[in-house]
């Protein structure tokens, strides 16, 4: 399959390549508005429809990643790279006539759910879980232009030539290599100087993490059950590791894609050694 | 109440202006693109922040009707008139404390609940009803830029401080005075030419507006049901007149509004006299 990866050079971007580009299934074409020395580089912002469009001829399925990365970041930003950048990404879809399409939305288009319900939440103390069908609770503009690319997505199946196929994943938190697990957000707050390690914030950090802590196989596991995926034209799935602390649903992706998650938080027992400095 | 219009010199905003100007409820302000003679007219663009934000101080409501009118249009004029727009209206909601938002939005966001099933739906041999809790279809940027309006309503009622009231209004065909029963859209296309009366295309027409109607007394009262709430936060209500072969629910809104439609397309057996000219 020729797949291109748009904002490739991300967490997830970077997750996938690392799983799964030695796969002979897969030839990868890498899309981003920056460079990386060591991965060969289509470098073009999908804010310009006119620099991407020909990155898509003649490929199998888009990841479509690209987007402004962060829920804190200024409309203009969201505007631009999430919202203008997703309607050209699906407009070269649907002109190059690729028929599949893997889309990065977000928890957070159910980010109320947290807001108004944390930090009981992050204990599995409340008996609370959320599914592909439950309303949607946005809680920035970043989860409402996530909820742009779905709509774009299904729009685009019903009503356009192609894609044939369009998968929303919400994803929760996945980090770079050096965090990949539990501890992996806290400890990147310590080092910033957020908090102290073993603070209570950062003890809730941990906690949150437990439930949310999408690991970089099982994110790159859940992209190439989509691109392997012959049923689905389109859906939405939450994804995210086996946590027991979860509040979000992984029934349907295990049900429809046959997701396996390999990791699950709480068999982290003890913070990783290589944090103790 | 002090009200504030945008739009307002549309369909909708015409029909509000005639049915509830007059009451001493209400003190309207009409933000429109356009001037229009009859009705003193604050004239601005909403994809102008700084030129429509004097307009929503000492505001107790705001009904936001603003927006590219019609699904054909493109990409471009969606996102600068109901996307950017909306945030712009949005953002001044919030700057300027308004309490209370009733926003327009469309049977569009399931238009393809229609596409999938036409023509057979018109006529109500489908046993079909959908309401705000299943999945939306949108069927264009239109809609898309809708759903983009009732998602931001949500945010904002949950996460800012205003405004603290958020009516999605997802409203069916409401026509021009001339053309206010369910012949309208009919007789607008054969005046521009489209079919000859009686063909079938005109038979389609009348029997899908039979079911689309939504009268502009009905949408009057719908947006007035709004003003005078209480209870709501935040929620989404299918806007139709009474027609049987309607496939939107309407108890959602005669349960939490109170809202009772005093039309119903299938009392007209006769096509009007005036149409035959």
């Amino acid at each position: 399959m020729d797949v291109l990866i748009t904002g490739a050079h991300g967490q997830v971007g970077t997750a996938i390549a690392e799983r799964l580009s030695e796969k002979p299934a897969y030839d990868f074409t890498y899309l981003d508005r920056e460079d990386l020395p060591e991965r060969e580089t289509t470098v073009a912002d999908v804010a310009d429809y006119d620099a991407i469009r020909p990155a898509f001829d003649g490929m199998d399925a888009v990841v479509h990643l690209a987007a402004a990365p962060r829920p804190d970041l200024p409309w203009n930003e969201i505007l631009e790279s999430s919202i203008i950048g997703t309607y050209n990404v699906m407009e070269a879809v649907r002109d190059a006539g690729v028929e599949q399409v893997v889309f990065a939305s977000s928890h957070h288009v159910s980010g109320n759910y947290e807001i108004k319900n944390a930090p009981e939440l992050y204990g599995a103390h409340l008996d609370f879980k959320i599914d592909h069908t439950d309303p949607v609770r946005p809680d920035s503009y970043y989860a409402i232009a996530k909820l742009f690319g779905e709509h774009a997505g299904n729009h685009y199946v019903e009503n356009m030539d192609a894609p044939e196929q369009f998968y929303a994943l919400r994803l929760c938190n996945v980090s770079n290599e050096a965090y990949d697990d539990p501890y992996g957000r806290a400890e990147e707050a310590v080092e910033q100087g957020e908090y102290e390690r073993d603070s209570p914030e950062y003890e809730q950090r941990v906690a949150r993490r437990r439930a949310m802590w999408c690991s970089r196989r099982d994110v790159a596991q859940l992209v190439e059950r989509c691109l392997q995926d012959e049923t689905v034209d389109f859906d939405v799935f939450y994804g995210v590791s086996d946590n027991p602390a979860r509040w979000f649903d992984i029934s349907h992706a295990r049900n429809v894609l046959g997701y396996e998650p390999q990791d699950d938080a709480s068999e982290w027992t003890e913070r990783p050694e290589r944090y103790e400095a």
